[in-house]
């Protein structure tokens, strides 16, 4: 076989793994959002044989073959990618041995319902146990990836390719003091910043939804936004759907969830046609993708100037809703709320809320911290942190399903994402004069042309790093970030 | 290999084969309701994907050896039917060559549109070279099937498995004069029976969609309702979803449609949870699953009884429509019109049409009518049953998209269910003396339930002859139906 050929099947051959993947995907959008309830079981069922077959598809031995037979051959810049990401998943399932990925599954699944009760329960013992298993088998499948290496490398290595515990350490660690100094600040701040009032219906909020959606870019011809549990976003290339939920007296949850929702679909819609079923359409990891949907959320969708157009559009449909003018709503949007869930923090705590996570997560990966004084090493550093004291094991240790389905290493994709984010928004500005002036009038249009540009359309034909590194001209550190949040909340709350 | 290892071996297999088909048919679905418009090309690579798994699954070398070792086995009668269904298809498979199969895939699907535009461009000269090619692939395909035999059963069979073309004559022959004879006097009669009038909003008829469908056993937590284009039931098992289309002048588009597919949804909901992804976890043919959406729809949703209850309830919702009483309803609801499209035909006039295309069909398989012939053939047939000409090839040869997409020997399973449902109806209304007094309250209780326990729950346990025949105690004939016809008919014009 000659390279050409080899290369030609082992494209052919991953068309057809990654399309199954996208099945996959359109299967678990259904099933979150408009599924009727009694399909559940049948559903696992499709999943598990789709999972079967897929499987075999990307085990196939032909592959290693290919993949030889590519080997030094003349490929342009977008093959050479292709080949890259093949191999990398090859080469990771082949270290793998499959009774434990199989076990992993098995033990993972179940892990999720034990931790959902003991969620419930409040008792964090009731988890123990099968956590202790979790964190067991991914040191023992890290250990096999790793090859001798770090572990939490290995680990990292799903979601964020490229990365190490060390460069990650140097860039989430450059978070941690500023933002408990900066929570310090805004905590003993005067500062009073009232709350929005009233009810907010469902399909006001809904249409207000659409419209945000449209105003940062999506391509409605490419996806729809439907309604579930926790919102999300699903599919890649030309069938990108989003998911918003709404609170009749929280219109910024429906809000902000769907442009967070937009900016991890626009990425996706805005991959370059050519990469469509090849490895290289899809964003290029967890931490990338989040940058964009964090942009999108936070520097963009809560800055003063869109705010206050947003205002503007609310007070037209709503009505009086207790603010009375841009200014108090740009504060309303961004106020610092004590709580104790991450996902509902704000700019300033969301990180501080990973970085307990990430520095608990490694720790138990090397062997240096066990599971049984997990709670109380997450209280301890909670309280430290945030200035009081978790109240209850649900709003602590047991807020987030991660762990228990085996996501380790994931975590710090959150805050990289927003790193990236505050590096990508430095940037922008510079680029983009009217940027504020734009984005006062609800109109993105530069911004997200820039993204397009920038990282959208290359999908995951750079590594990430290098991705966001020619984004910006240099290599990303947690500065801009922190700078743009010093400045922002300095000044919302006079400090 | 031992026997019981074989049959595990077997079922497990076609577990996911089932299931695979079944995300097939959930693609599907999502297409033709709610999927984004750019997503069609990217949909027909998953599709494509899909289809060479699940054919690769399906010609598995493997499933020879396991039916070979099953042979003789001592296997119960469930066990029985899974292995005969699983040997159909796998020797069909075996019998067609693979290059003969994916010929008739490329050249259909293409036909496809080339119908499409010769129907808008009302030139069936234009249809004639395309459907001459597909007519060819088919009989060659049937020829390889048939070994000698007769080619028309060959392709009957994969619609309605162990129906032979003698026996579909005659049951189907036995209709022509009798509803010709109908046609003709509802024609000549001089009853007048008015139209409905005003508009009909849609959130108001799919309200009252919603109440029919649950009024003919549709489990809701094992499906929805949502729109398309053409009505269709997808799915089988615990998620069997349907579709209809809102008209704001026609209401009975919409609830008959909506009850129609029910009556192919509760079919599919209704059997034994033990078949779910076995080969018997299906309607067991064509015809007996038309014979439960049209028994629905026809013989109870048509009744006086039942269109009594409808029409209080549409008067309770939609006010005054100019019928002012139940009984001018119930003749409004099954007023004759004259018209050219088989789908939208009345009780008297589908079966003609289903007759003409079964006779054109068979003659074109046995070669004794070319497709040059086609269309003179059909205007000249047309005219004899319906009594006035034909006035655009797009009322004529040009309607329907089967032929074009190589459904040949499908027509004939439409007028096989009204014939079965025919048949049920008279063994139902023996069984259930307060069957009329139920459906006038909008009850279809005991109705279904007599089908859940005569049909649904059987899946494709028994074969489709066998499944009737089991159900009313005797052979099928078309006499029933004839006589239900004349009977309300007769009735209804005062004949």
């Amino acid at each position: 076989m000659n390279s050409k050929t080899a290369y030609a099947a082992l494209a052919d051959h991953f068309r057809d793994v990654v399309a199954l993947g996208q099945v996959s995907g359109l299967l678990g959008w259904d099933q979150e959002t408009i599924m009727p309830k009694g399909a559940a079981a049948q559903r696992s069922e499709w999943m598990s044989a789709l999972e079967k077959l897929s499987h075999s598809q990307r085990t196939d031995p032909r592959i290693a073959e290919w993949l030889d037979a590519v080997e030094g051959a003349d490929l342009n810049m977008v093959e050479a990618a292709n080949v890259r990401l093949i191999r990398r998943q090859f080469e990771r399932q082949s270290k793998v041995p499959a009774a434990l990925a199989s076990q992993i599954a098995r033990v993972t699944s179940q892990a999720q319902g034990v931790w959902a009760k003991a969620r419930e329960a409040g008792d964090f013992s009731a988890f123990q146990d099968v956590l202790t298993e979790v964190l067991a088998l991914r040191r023992e499948e890290a250990a096999a990836l790793a090859q001798g290496g770090n572990l939490y490398d290995a680990l990292l290595e799903d979601y964020e390719p490229g990365m190490k515990e060390p460069e990650l350490v140097t860039l989430l660690g450059g978070l941690r003091d500023g933002l408990v100094d900066l929570r310090g600040r805004v905590g003993a701040s005067d500062a009073v910043i009232p709350d929005i009032q009233g009810s907010f219906s469902h399909g006001q909020q809904t249409m207000i939804a659409h419209e945000l959606a449209t105003a940062f870019g999506y391509d409605w011809s490419r996806g729809r936004l439907d309604f579930s549990v926790h919102p999300f976003s699903s599919g890649s290339f030309n069938d990108v759907r989003i998911t918003t939920r709404v609170s009749e007296t929280d219109p910024f949850n429906c809000f902000y969830s769907t442009i967070h929702e937009v900016g991890h679909a626009t990425y996706e819609q805005g991959i370059s046609q050519d990469y469509g079923l090849s490895m290289l359409g899809r964003g290029v990891s967890m931490g990338v993708h989040e940058s964009q949907s964090r942009i999108l959320e936070n520097q963009l969708g809560r800055s003063r100037a869109f705010t206050g157009y947003l205002f503007n559009r609310m007070t037209e449909v709503f009505g009086d809703f207790g603010i009375s003018d841009a200014e108090s709503f740009y504060r309303v949007v961004n106020k610092l709320h004590r709580g104790f869930i991450r996902t509902e923090a704000d700019e300033v705590q969301y990180n501080l809320h990973v970085l307990l996570r990430f520095d608990l997560e490694r720790k138990m990966i090397a062997g240096e911290l066990e599971v049984a004084d997990l709670e109380a090493a997450w209280n301890e550093r909670f309280e430290k942190d945030f200035g009081y004291p978790v109240d209850q094991p649900a709003n602590g240790v047991l807020q987030d399903v991660h762990w228990s389905v085996g996501l380790i290493g994931y975590f710090p994709t959150y805050s990289l994402g927003n790193i990236y984010a505050g590096e990508l928004f430095a940037a922008m500005s510079g680029d983009l004069p009217d940027l504020q002036e734009d984005l006062g009038k609800g109109d993105t249009k530069a911004a997200l042309a820039w993204l397009g540009d920038k990282i959208h359309q290359h999908g995951a034909l750079y590594e990430p790093r290098e991705t966001i590194t020619r984004a910006v001209g240099h290599a990303p550190t947690a500065k801009p970030l922190l700078a743009y949040l010093n400045a922002k909340f300095g000044d919302i709350y006079e400090l």
